[in-house]
């Protein structure tokens, strides 16, 4: 019977957090699932509508590494009125070889907001200007604090500004992420005017109708979007789609749960067209930016190649924390 | 952040073993299954071909119980070369109504072979002849083993007679059981003779072609057929199911991966064909056996709201045992 590690989300604060070389293994993810050598199952989705709530269970098995990572996402909306957050779940490492469970690493969902900021900055340095040192945050979440975070790591970033439907929220996350950061940060009530102010541009919210129209985005500008990871959720435009480069994280999941989904249902992009995925781009099968006043936007939905990623990785971290428990 | 309990292999079976109190549990599983209320995914399955591996997730949620089970199976086959078991894994058992996770059952695949073990007895409480005294058992594994146990749990079994493959296997096979049951239990080398003296058959083998024939068959028997839970095995000839009722625990996943998908690939039976489940039979609103002299046989693949089942009964059996970690 074999030993587990358990790490808790404590533990796992403690060793692991957002750094250019987090962002150097995810990168290494995606390059890997344009190998084509990684296996990487639809994603398992389970909706309990009775409970507002929903669950889904990712995984992908990347050559060369020991172990490969599951991992469980609940999402379930109504928490918050039960002072809970909405989102939670673990990941599970299993050796690559013999399948036995090797860790629990108990995250409460901290290393798919690492590894989802870390995909951010993966695709902002893959096809953003290189110059790029303005950005703009929609949404005032966890995520957009933590999108900001990671994009400094990859660009000299010197100032951002902030937008959410809740003007309250956005100015609280704008103080925090300055703080944070130490740079201007500030919150902007005017979308378009937050959009233009900015090289790149971040969509991080729940939306399920655009907040990011074709007609803002200027030459030269690079959007990743990272919110929509369900069907239903839509941030941007989907015209936007059609006058830029645009780049899935991938192309069988962002039809389905990404950007894409909403352009094919509006009728701009037809359903089988095909879309180099950011992995191509990273490996240079794919072409990324053009040029300068090319506008690009990634589409970002999720994969289990950053889950097995970064667990791979906060193992590695852990030196001896945690507890081992004899199974 | 949640408390999580985690329960180890030896302290759940210090728990929970085949009862008949478990058989109920997992018909009960079984009756919610065709209630339609249930909500269960299809199986998110991953090869890892390089190590002859692959892992099976599986989940439910079953209307009525505070929680659902997500269970991972690993299957590595060349584990015994390594001196490991093929079979591992664990359960996590999930809060319905928020998502988070409230206990990790690390049981390395024991609870699944308990509740595959009880899906037997329900399958053979449901479709057997109540008056069946003799049982055969195909194969000589840990399901060899406890497929009988179970049964006995059900159906006043005098005694049982085992064929394997492997001779030597069937000998040790129906030594243990004989000592463990308390019951004249002999290894038998001719299969057709095997099934010939018993009233039900178990086929508990990995086979990829038929084990037991149509042929062999007689009026008022039952089979029940276990191993088949993977595209590419097939334990029962196909033409067996056209003489007999045939009842699958989950009619989608038996087409794709039960004794059915062999019966359509031999154009047998139509694609389309549809069958009552055990749940509905168990419900009443599908006939199960209508004669002393039909021949039943029932097919189980293996269905999350087993493992959702079984996980809430463990949890409920632990009392104080196990660990509690704050996540």
């Amino acid at each position: 019977m074999p030993d587990i590690r358990i790490l808790t989300e404590s533990e796992l604060r403690g060793v692991v957090g957002l750094s250019v070389d987090l962002v150097d293994r995810i990168m290494e993810a995606f390059r890997s699932l344009a190998s084509g050598r990684v296996v990487m199952p639809p994603i398992l989705s389970m909706a309990i509508a009775e409970h507002n709530g929903e669950v889904d269970v990712k995984t992908a098995y990347m050559p060369g590494l020991d172990g490969f990572a599951i991992k469980v996402s609940p999402g379930f909306f109504d928490n918050p009125k039960l002072g809970l957050p909405s989102t939670s779940g673990l990941m599970m490492l299993l050796s690559a070889r013999t399948g036995q469970v090797q860790a629990l690493l108990l995250d409460n969902g901290y290393l798919t907001d690492l590894r989802t900021a870390a995909a951010g900055a993966v695709a902002a340095r893959a096809l953003s200007r290189p110059d790029a040192t303005t950005a703009c945050i929609m949404g005032a979440g966890m995520q957009a604090r933590m999108q900001l975070q990671a994009l400094c790591l990859v660009r000299p970033i010197r100032r951002a500004v902030v937008w959410a439907r809740d003007a309250d929220k956005a100015g609280a996350a704008a103080a925090g992420m300055s703080a944070l950061l130490d740079m201007p940060v500030t919150a902007m009530a005017d979308p378009q005017a937050a959009v233009a102010a900015a090289d790149i541009v971040i969509t991080t919210t729940p939306a399920t109708t655009p907040v990011l129209r074709a007609d803002w985005l200027r030459p030269g500008q690079h959007v990743t979007a990272m919110g929509s990871d369900q069907h239903g959720k839509n941030e941007i435009d989907p015209a936007a789609l059609t006058r830029a480069r645009y780049v899935p994280d991938r192309l069988s999941q962002v039809r389905s749960l990404g950007e894409l989904r909403s352009a094919i249902e509006a009728g701009l992009i037809a359903s089988d067209q095909s879309f180099a995925e950011l992995g191509e781009v990273l490996s240079g099968t794919a072409p990324g930016r053009q040029s300068p006043d090319e506008i690009t936007i990634a589409d970002l939905t999720g994969t289990g190649v950053q889950d097995t990623a970064i667990a791979t990785f906060a193992l590695a971290k852990a030196g001896a924390a945690g507890t081992t428990i004899h199974s």
